[in-house]
């Protein structure tokens, strides 16, 4: 038996929908640009996906452009806000403000640059009860050169959801638009409705692969006709010339359809992941009792994403993973006795509980008997009583 | 009847074979990076891609990073080499030099460096006898601050090979390595044999949409040990942590298998598309005279390109190719008035005649009818005698 699939935030499988919109797409194969029959029906799949996505985030088909993935949408981000800071004559040097558990795609470059000495970051701490960033400690770190305040949605490996809105709504009534504020929301689109409008963001990030979609992304804007964004790539002019390249067709309406799914049906989707994850903790608390820690099992998290340390177990949660037969999951770090994930430590859990903890992340069709299964098989291997 | 598709420099149909390859990945949905059977499948289907596209440019599959496609890998060489201009503390302001017939896609990212004041370009011209750079006008623009060489393969207007090997050999001999050396090969690859150690390029970009694969690319090196490259995107250090984001499998995929199709049949491809391309040259000559004229017919030319202009033709170019019923092709420029394909003046062409000029670009599977077709509507649309 293959074992169940409880990794989903590093990766989904794509929706059956998704993939045969993609393989009807391959016969789009006209330059959306060039005059001919196949190029109007290409330029009008694409239009659809566009529009698509503006639906999910309630902006219309004009703030949406579509990118390769997440790492370049955040890595463009970065570069604009700079770029811009530049352009507009802002005093001092370019000023970041982040958190101390962005996904690689935000720190890396931001570290990049702050090593240049091309500008200044400030890593706004979580707070270890929460594993939330707090609003005022955004809010301190903001200075007359911040250009760019980038705040994820929903960390990826805790899964507690990040103040984004109130962070918005107090960054934009104090600093006007003067501030780029972004958001990655990798691991919360597909999973939790979101409204661009609420969150007062300026740009969104969006990951195909996280929501049964294709391997491609988005940069989603509050307005296209408002927010300044400067090119990362610079050539044809597609994307209202804000992101060159033929656009590639099949995934865009992969991307498109993996969204419509989403639309159709959000409430259940966030019910069905909720219902399953809960389970889980629930079983877990029943079998386990305080041989179990769920990381801010008090927060607003996503909906199906389980950060679990297994007290009792004695070595490093990878050895666990590796054990059970009954389902995959991740640890969030290489399997080395002297690693645990950067994310979780930098939530303030220490090394020896990080260590001995296993992300569970589950998707839209994980079943009550996969995780009965599951339950079962950790509990046989880490709980004291029952060996 | 569907007009004949004479636009294959725009872009192609997907090969079947590849088109079932991508298929068939879909099916590889893992992220690589993970710990399961699925990931352990898609980082072998990777690594196959990555070895067939080594072969294409006779480099090995180290030397191989794939990118979103041409925009991308080109607008990465830019950046990388600024980058390192100033990593290695090298004397002045960054200096390019390029020709004065790329695509935008260099162009327009090293116009915005220009305009900021980053950089100092040198565009070559080319000569108006051949449509080519000369090499020695290439040597002349280098100064002691000279960090990137980036000139095309082959125009993908006038389909005119540029001197590229031979601007490697005389770079490398009088700069050694302090210069990195570039060529767009987007209109080249899949139409001619490659390879990178006889054109001396430290990198080469690939577009797969031009050459019957996906909407993907790559940058190649000429040898990944030896070669100087920044990262443009940080993050979760894909491929070798020169391209961070997760892999796009099935487009990877695909792209492999464009190139095995072309691997194993360089020199039929080759031969079919100059045989379709000379056979049309050589009707136009029959029938249209010197009422026509093949732009740069006697230079080294990509074997399925026809830069055409109708002399006789009063009106647009544009409205020839509008009337046309048997083809579709392309004009390089919007259908204004007053506008030509600016390539076509950079090679020194006129407007009289660059506004009357038609690209044809023929695909692998061009018969014989369909060119047949198409002469005999061009000559009766376009020739005084015959109208
Ligand atoms: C929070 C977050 N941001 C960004 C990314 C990057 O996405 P990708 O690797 O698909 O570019 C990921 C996933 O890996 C993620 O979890
Ligand atoms: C010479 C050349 N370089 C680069 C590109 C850019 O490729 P893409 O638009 O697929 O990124 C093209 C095609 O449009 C091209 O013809």
């Amino acid at each position: 038996m293959e074992p169940a699939y409880f990794d989903n935030n590093a990766t989904t499988p794509l929706d059956p929908s998704v993939m045969s919109s993609m393989r009807d797409a391959f016969d789009l194969w006209a330059n959306p640009s060039s005059n001919n029959s196949n190029a109007r029906k290409t330029a009008l799949a694409i239009s659809e996906a566009r529009r698509e996505i503006g639906k999910m985030f309630q902006v219309t088909s004009d703030d949406v452009i579509f990118t390769s993935g997440g790492t370049e949408s955040n890595n463009w981000v970065i570069d604009s806000a700079v770029r811009l800071h530049k352009y507009n004559k802002r005093v001092g040097k370019p000023h970041v403000v982040t958190s101390s558990i962005e996904h690689p795609a935000i720190k890396e470059p931001l570290l990049r640059r702050l090593r240049d000495e091309e500008i200044d970051v400030t890593f706004v701490e979580v707070s270890p009860e929460t594993g939330a960033v707090r609003v005022e400690d955004v809010l301190t770190a903001m200075t007359s050169s911040t250009c760019l305040v980038t705040i994820m949605l929903a960390n990826n490996e805790t899964g507690v959801l990040q103040p984004v809105a109130e962070i918005g709504v107090s960054v934009r009534s104090k600093f006007g638009n003067s501030v780029f504020i972004h958001t990655d929301a990798a691991q919360a689109v597909g999973k939790i409705a979101i409204s661009i409008p609420d969150l007062h963001v300026d740009a969104l990030t969006v990951v195909g692969h996280k929501f049964y979609g294709p391997r491609n992304g988005a940069l989603v804007l509050r307005s296209r006709a408002e927010v300044a964004l400067e090119p990362l790539f610079l050539g044809g002019n597609q994307e209202f010339g804000l992101r060159s390249g033929t656009e590639n067709t099949p995934m865009v309406v992969g991307l498109g359809q993996a969204a419509r799914v989403f639309n159709e049906a959000s409430e259940e989707i966030e019910q069905r992941l909720r219902g399953t994850r809960d389970y889980f903790e629930a079983q877990l608390k029943e079998c386990l009792g305080d041989e179990h820690k769920v990381h801010f099992g008090a927060s607003p998290r996503l909906p199906n994403t389980s950060s679990v340390a297994f007290l009792n177990y004695e070595p490093h949660s990878c050895h666990l993973i590796e054990n059970c037969k009954t389902f995959s999951a991740s640890t969030g770090a290489a399997c080395h006795k002297s690693e645990c994930s950067p994310i979780l430590t930098a939530c303030g859990i220490p090394f020896s509980i990080a260590s001995k903890t296993v992300r569970f992340s589950f998707g839209r069709s994980t079943t009550k008997e996969e995780v009965d299964l599951a339950v079962a098989e950790l509990v046989s291997l880490t709980s004291r009583s029952k060996k």
